[in-house]
């Protein structure tokens, strides 16, 4: 899809695409529909991002808690949305022997139940062994910490959505990172 | 539904039950999370109204843009919530006459047009007539009246779903206004 064709969509069709680009979260579309047209993939991608860092603490928190665990209860009984189903394929999290899966269970209840929200990583840009390694590290995080961690994870996933989604610079590749950083965990 | 077992529900269980005590915008439930547990539904109330208030701008035109028009296209096609459809047809809003219907949509239309989002009123606390006036008053406003405007129905509307929902000071009424304030265009 071209940008000229997201620019041109109303706003009923503007949801039902980029509803999920931010989990379970379509007040975020809903708010950077204001900033139409848009010049580009990252310039849509920059607004989202922009409203996510306006959201007052427990905004931000709500957007994490939007997000399913990795490898949970969901994904066991096939309640994911297929955004999320894909990209948890895509990490391995389908192909956890039992010692791995009883050992994501209890670090995501012990992550939950520190921060209130479950652990959130851009699972396409991570392999099994990079979640388990970063999910142990940021247990270790304070809350103030882990938020902003979780929302850059947030930001990282809507660009892949976006970029499943929008032509950008002539290429459609799932590769192309818009705000790479270099650092996942 | 006693508040003492709002409390006791996990978060997919609250989220499941408001999760569209603001229309198809559940991370103002998913926000409010944080605050269990709640002493009444005031309290859940005043919560929401908060989160709602510490919006950025795009995420309080946001709120409104998640709202269906009036007897409009999803009303006319059967695809309302079933909270909005059981409140458009309180405001009488299944029996306009034909005449009432083209005004109504016309109005619609020109409000959607120079606000970008459409009119938002607590159908329940009003009948047709007074709908229709308060849309031809409002459509004289600023950008930044109507998004406050808006937004205030948007807190009586969330207050009575929630009225439906769960027993304040031992009555389920829906008549009790949380917030009263006796001015509703």
């Amino acid at each position: 899809m071209q940008m000229s064709e997201v620019n041109a969509m109303n706003y009923e069709e503007f949801i039902a695409v980029f509803g999920n680009t931010v989990e379970h979260c379509s007040l975020c579309a809903a708010a950077v529909w204001r900033y139409r047209p848009f010049r580009d993939v990252r310039h849509l991608h920059d607004e989202i991002c922009k409203f996510l860092d306006d959201l007052p603490l427990a905004g931000r928190e709500g957007v994490l808690r939007s997000h399913p665990d990795l490898a949970g209860r969901l994904a066991k009984e096939g309640k994911l949305t297929q955004e999320s189903q894909m990209e948890q394929r895509a990490a391995g999290m389908g192909d956890l022997t039992p010692k791995e899966s009883t050992d994501l269970a209890i670090l995501n209840f012990s992550y939950r139940e520190k921060f209130g929200f479950p652990f959130v990583i851009c699972a396409r840009r991570n392999k099994k062994e990079a979640i388990m390694e970063g999910l142990k590290t940021r247990l270790n995080n304070s809350l103030e910490v882990e938020v902003e961690k979780g929302l850059e994870e947030v930001k990282k996933i809507c660009s892949l959505r976006l970029l499943d989604l929008v032509e950008h610079e002539g290429v459609k590749n799932r590769l192309l990172i818009l705000h790479a950083d270099g650092n996942d965990c």
